[in-house]
């Protein structure tokens, strides 16, 4: 219960400061997080353009890059405002959205850890095994509900990477070099809609914003994002149009206490 | 009744197959097709990179293009993509958005259909009229309804352009070479929000990911969407923002026994 | 009276007229602004792209220009729109989304302003202060709730860049050369969710296609789009999604009759 009063006063540190989360992301979802960041209490922004990401990022609590519909141009921004948050100590929080469909994406989310200090990496279990380089020993991660593979994927991730990697699923397993945990918030109906991975990693940014210890952040997002998604599910049942708008809803309105009494957040590693 | 038979029968393909419907789309319906996608029960991706087309096409069961929100570079991805399509047998639907309101967009929408094999063209009757050459021919198409001329101008578009064709309006008229069906599903709230024409012309790729023959493709879509918005409408009256959660929330919860039951598709010649 | 007289009118004129909208947007909000666009009764169109954007502009009633997501090309396919635009007297809104916070942001408005013929600009009291260079001068603005200081930074915003301003908060403000209104429509949850200045901004657009009197008619759709947010709250509470959704429904369900009985439109000086 430790972790849980730590993540529910996290979340009252967002309502509090409303941290500004800048976001270099794509163009389905720009709408989405934009809304998603306002439930969560902190303020969103989204801009791309070369000129401007150095000076916009100054004002940001989180940088939050998705390379949904990445562009060769995009990818110079997103590096060009990483390195301004790694001056400022800001947390950079990647999304590989795609990585191993296609050279462009896996190249381009290489490029971006090699080139930035990423703090979170968010992506599902195909994601994250291929940008790790696990291709060939993770077969069937999609059935496979966050069992011991992953938790040592993550691991490995964690350390190859010197980062903190968040794998979401049907449980979702969140590494440092240091500790592994588990969450398992969560509905199904999470992936009836398009873009909640990519909410997901904009809430790791609001939560990153407050918290040092970034595996903690994450999981707090986690276990809040999935909370929303469960009480969404409970008001609207199969039908993915009003559990869209439900989410929303559900996001603002659970409340610190609400997190504490229900975050699913245990210590595997 | 055979026909109603064949396109439920399709739709429980599509449910059971999942396949990938790779999107090069305007900036305003991304979110909103891609949702369409998951209620339809399949994929969706959003990619247009030029760098990554080829690849992605590689996994998809359709390629859908539209032209809403153009640019000179994104035709030419389209193109590549397109080509690549043709090569592997994906199927490719063309949406011309806006053909006729300006010479960049019925250049291009002209150069697409000039330099792929483009299996099927969703528009409204403007829109194909124009890309037919017909202007002079049909006045006031908005206003008819449906009946005789489009019937004809969907029989040589199909003709001059050796591709199915799918013409939306108040009723549907859908021609290949060799014959032209009417699908009087629909209700007059799909006009009354952005992006149902882009959502339409999407399920239509779905269909055809799994349906050798075209036009019986289209018309399964457009009766399967069609009726989606009948029951979306039964459900909220005439409020557009209420009309258009229940609209994703029908295409998801409509089985291949309601469509078999209430598609209206007949051959007209 | 006779201003709600006036105001209610205009709505009728833009319900019977349908007027294009051409937008040059961000986004962020593409369809968000499309469909509020709908839901007042006009037909909007957005189309950026540099070889199009004269033509497009040509069946405009308005053009909106909103710089939430630019870029330099972005800017000059504005301008270029823009002086067609001033060429056959359609009027042009300005939305300068974040203006102050980058020098790309700040100097791109001010280009726009001193290429074209701007006819209102709407835009936070930040934003309007920073760009008529009063930022030393008004501290506080969010807080002061559109008192007096407020009134005399639009006037004089007017005066120097010859147009009319829009400036919205809690309470709007609206001034041209020769008259200051103040609109008292609204409701906080307005700004729970992305995007409602953006189609503020469109409002006005429609507005001003059929009002000669830009100061009316930037009041009138503020009063429109306020009291529909004031609907929208009532049949929803707190939850922003669901917020989100009644909205479009309440700005679609608006008469001229309601807008007559309910505008809050004073002139203060």
């Amino acid at each position: 219960m430790e972790l849980n009063k730590t993540v529910s006063e996290d979340l009252q540190k967002i309502r509090d400061q409303k941290p500004l989360l800048h976001h270099i992301t794509n163009m389905v979802v720009m709408n989405e997080t934009a809304n998603a960041t306002l439930c969560l209490g902190a303020l969103p922004v989204m801009a791309h353009a070369d000129d401007e990401v150095e000076e916009m990022v100054a004002y940001a609590g989180a940088l939050v890059l998705n390379i949904g519909t990445l562009y060769p141009q995009l990818i110079k921004s997103m590096i060009r405002a990483g390195r301004q948050a790694n001056d400022l100590g800001v947390p950079v929080i990647l999304d590989p959205v795609g990585v191993g469909a296609t050279k462009l994406r896996t190249d381009s989310a290489k490029e971006i850890l090699r080139e930035l200090s990423v703090d979170i990496v968010r992506g599902n279990a195909a994601e994250v095994s291929i940008l790790g380089g696990f291709e060939g020993e993770i077969k069937g991660v999609e059935s496979m509900g966050g069992s011991g593979d992953l938790i040592n994927v993550s691991k490995e991730f964690a350390k190859i990477h010197d980062c903190t990697v968040a794998i979401t699923g049907e449980v979702d397993i969140v590494s440092d070099q240091s500790k592994t945990l588990k969450v398992s918030n969560g509905d199904e109906m999470l992936s009836k809609i398009t873009g909640t991975g990519c909410m997901a990693t904009t809430i790791i940014g609001g939560f990153a914003s407050v918290q040092e210890d970034k595996s903690l952040a994450a999981a707090g997002a986690l276990a809040m994002f999935g909370l929303a998604g469960e009480l969404a599910a409970a008001d609207t049942g199969n039908r993915p149009g009003s559990f869209h708008v439900a989410l929303y809803d559900r996001i603002s309105m659970i409340q610190p206490g609400d997190l504490k009494d229900n975050a699913k957040i245990e210590i595997v590693s």
